[in-house]
């Protein structure tokens, strides 16, 4: 066997636990030295040279909750690339945590099979007052009254400040701290699976976040290849590549083994670059079947795509990547066009009524056809997939944030008309999914905002923003995303759900999912047996 | 019906001959108004919108030979970026060309199975001294008599100059007028057809060459998603695809419709970046396919990939681009340095016998092991497709070429070593390709060379070369690839055949040829049947 065929050596990056030991993995290919630097004392750990650029250590000196930074060479010590914890932020010593101290409680937690999902998309810095996993706990019992068996947890990987919606996340491995950490999430989706909640955490594998970002230190995260509309492309399928994926599947299975999450909602993997002959999505499938067999638990992986393209969730014999399920935005599109919603930038492709009974009769409205708004043919036929395949909804986090003023549709729809959207989503033959206090129609908005500490880049956010609106200033100025303001304006009030419309509102969608619970035609998502027609005299869709 | 679902109005770009009349096809999506401007008398025929950024025209005012150029808006008239000739070089006038005035005597001809093609690779330029198709015809009785049945022509779209391997053609419908044109590579075509050949064309559809290159006047044929090794990628995916994409399927067409052309050499696939549902060559293949019932021939497509990745000759079913079949530089690379070649940049991935040994057994060398040179895990496995979907040879124009003084395996390997190379490509269970002139071992070299116009191009290429081997000073000065010296250096000496050692290896390669096609075991390709087992002690292979 030559050298070239060798087992890779690969462990889990970063600080890990063993016993009375840590474990220390760093992929730095291009360095001639590495060590830790362990902030306490100012000790110096030299790490050992592995194959592949990786460098290793196995050491009593680094515990639970010790803070340390990398040194390459000769250069300022940086945060670990797979850090766990960065108390102090982004720019901060990254911390050591122990994933395996935590006391679970859900041996007994069945996760649900995916068609039955009613899932819940929050966002745990705005859901609750306090903004943190505690927050979420609090508020399970009104979720689970409401039906809801499956909550979607906007992106939790360290991103710097204390308020943003988490796709500046910078640190993959580390749980934002001013949310409570990595520990308080374990506390959470503990507290989920004893109330029959399953979690789906949304996770970004396209992009990593600009401010805190010391990846380039490190090595070819990033190729010249691929242009995405954040810059380069992370690195998947160029030299260097095997780190880079090894990391981001690393990432995955942490999730699921570590912190018993049941489902990964992966962002925009359509800006995902990487045309080797395994996709990334595809290798991340079968090593989460993998895990699945040692846990003996499913776990599902959910994504985020625009492309239409079945391939992504196709099995892999038949040149698919076999993801579980997908977002369908065009069902949203085409459900607040039917709705009276404006019809400018992605929505000037939809038609109403018409484009609505497509969705709920092929999932994709554009599976062949020429989109004017994209200037090409778009899309391939979903004839063969299952109606779990596909997610829908009236609105999520980006129809209403990506809004200059962020209004969620209890300001842009009448009552009765927010009341027939809700029936869209939980009548559609698709998993539906809310976005957080849409079920007491929320008067609040959910507005965009951050917190970088970067003044410059929190500038160029800042201008980038009005600039983005800057042709809707008759309707006021786009709200500034760095103020303290824009975010406390962003949370659910829990006072509303007990008050008049609201909770009617409230009522009517409790409601709603009990009956989708309790008929088989509603729950089996025989996508065969339903046919919706639409009447355009009448804008009406008949459900047979 | 809805407007976006109304079937495309697409027509085959450019000036096509209709009986008395010409159809005009031109894609300019951005243009207020567009024309065709008659050279000879100046008049201007405007062209009417059509959908999709398309314009038209049916015209007599466009005859067989008329010189033309297109105006949009008022700016300055350009080439027909879909011309069938251009007589005054890249950036003069179009010229209209009737495809089907010409006279075809090969009905009776028979494209043999691709199994058994044994095949040439030539350039028109250097392979007579007249460096025409002309040239090429002259000579069709050698390569006869040599045993070959397929002559792969490197690409002839015309580019700047009468000096050019081809990859910097720039009007892919146009045939190089110094070559013949159009209706030279017909007559050449049809005479290979009396002559039992078949033809196969080199065809490069991931890039345009620099000069001459006036397509970003006419619409976004590239996009700034993707980047190659020569700029910007063409768009096939982005807004604006469908036309580039049309562009090119038509050109596919044109040459097996209208040229006879038995199969197309696509090269480097790798760099069309596409990720549409359905890719490029997928597409290609379906209109093939449907072309192929209509002509009741077979018309076969070959692709340049330097990714390993069965997707691309596997068939649709299992998600695959359907391709025939595939180079592998990777045989090449392996027995170049069992033969005692030298292991630098790509060669340095390979170890010679073992790796020949696993050529011959598995296609490709690389099917999932780490490559230093690459610095990744590379490659898929090759278990399921058969011998005839893989193209092996000792040399190509890339391996000679590419070395800074261009020198032939004839004066890098002893004459011996040049009979084992040529026996291990003939004996292999693919399809063996030969490089013009290595069956007589010519003496001359093959060499880089281009005859751009544009001054500042011309240094720029002259100075980049320079730069490639400024580390290989020792071994003399790269040769300017802007003289015509170093083009008439570069051509086949066929006086060479008929002399002394020349002679010996011409009868050498005649005979190895007719043993291939006499023995079952050696052209039946299977590849089940063939096990290659390596001693590296007696750096010898056995077949068995």
């Amino acid at each position: 066997m030559t050298k070239a065929m060798l087992k890779q050596p690969y462990k889990r990056p970063g600080v890990t636990i063993n016993g009375a030991e840590a474990e220390v993995c760093l992929w730095a290919p291009l360095a001639k030295s590495a060590a830790v630097k362990l902030e306490s004392k100012g000790d110096i750990l030299p790490l050992e040279k592995a194959a592949y650029g990786y460098w290793q250590l196995t050491t009593d000196k680094l515990l639970e909750g010790s803070h340390y930074k990398f040194m390459l060479d000769d250069k300022d010590a940086l945060p670990d690339p797979a850090s766990l914890s960065q108390p102090d932020g982004v720019h901060g010593a990254s911390a050591v945590v122990n994933l395996n101290a935590f006391k679970w409680s859900d041996a007994n937690w069945q996760n649900p099979v995916l068609q039955d999902y009613i899932i819940y998309e929050l966002h745990t810095g705005t859901f609750s007052d306090a903004g943190t996993f505690e927050g979420i706990e609090e508020k399970l019992d009104h979720l689970v009254s409401l039906g809801i068996n499956a909550i979607e947890i906007m992106p939790v990987a360290q991103f710097p400040g204390e308020r943003n919606w988490g796709y500046d996340g910078v640190f993959p491995y580390a749980v934002q701290n001013s949310y409570d950490g990595a520990k308080g999430l374990q506390k959470l989706v503990d507290a989920c699976h004893a109330k029959g909640i399953a979690v789906i955490l949304d996770v970004v594998y396209n992009h990593l976040g600009p401010e805190g970002n010391y990846f380039n230190e490190y090595g070819p995260y990033f190729t010249d290849k691929y242009n995405t509309p954040w810059g380069k492309a992370l690195n998947f399928d160029d030299a260097g590549s095997d780190a880079v994926r090894h990391y981001f599947i690393e990432n995955v299975l942490m999730w699921f083994r570590d912190f018993h999450v049941d489902a990964l909602r992966m962002d925009a993997v359509h800006a995902i670059k990487d045309f080797s002959p395994v996709h990334l999505l595809a290798e991340i499938k079968g090593r989460v079947d993998e895990l699945s067999k040692e846990t003996s638990k499913p776990h599902y992986l959910i994504v985020e795509c625009d492309l239409n393209d079945v391939r992504y969730i196709n099995p892999p014999a038949q040149g698919g990547y076999g993801m579980d399920s997908q977002w369908i935005d065009e069902f949203n599109h085409a459900l607040r066009v039917t709705a009276g919603g404006e019809k400018t930038a992605y929505y000037s492709d939809f038609e109403g009524i018409s484009h609505l009974a497509k969705a709920y009769n092929d999932a994709y409205v554009y599976d062949g056809q020429y989109s004017p708004h994209r200037d090409k043919h778009f899309g391939s036929k979903a004839v063969d997939n299952t109606g779990e395949q596909f997610i829908v909804f009236s609105q999520n986090h980006d129809q209403v944030g990506n809004r200059m003023l962020g209004e969620r549709s209890s300001e842009l729809f009448s009552f009765e008309m927010q009341k027939l959207m809700a029936g869209a989503v939980l009548t559609a033959p698709f998993l539906p999914m809310l976005f957080m206090g849409e079920e007491w129609a929320e008067a609040n908005r959910f507005m965009y905002f951050v917190s970088h500490t970067d003044p410059e880049l929190a500038e160029a956010v800042r201008q980038g923003r009005k600039a983005e609106f800057a042709a809707f200033h008759a309707q006021g100025e786009a709200p500034d995303p760095m103020t303290e303001e824009t975010f406390n304006n962003s949370k659910l009030q829990w006072a509303l759900p007990a008050q008049g419309k609201h909770k009617l509102m409230l009522d009517f969608y409790s409601e709603l999912i009990a009956l989708r619970k309790a008929l088989p035609a509603l729950h089996q998502l025989n996508r065969k047996q339903t046919f919706a027609q639409a009447d355009e005299q009448q804008n009406t869709l008949i459900l047979s």
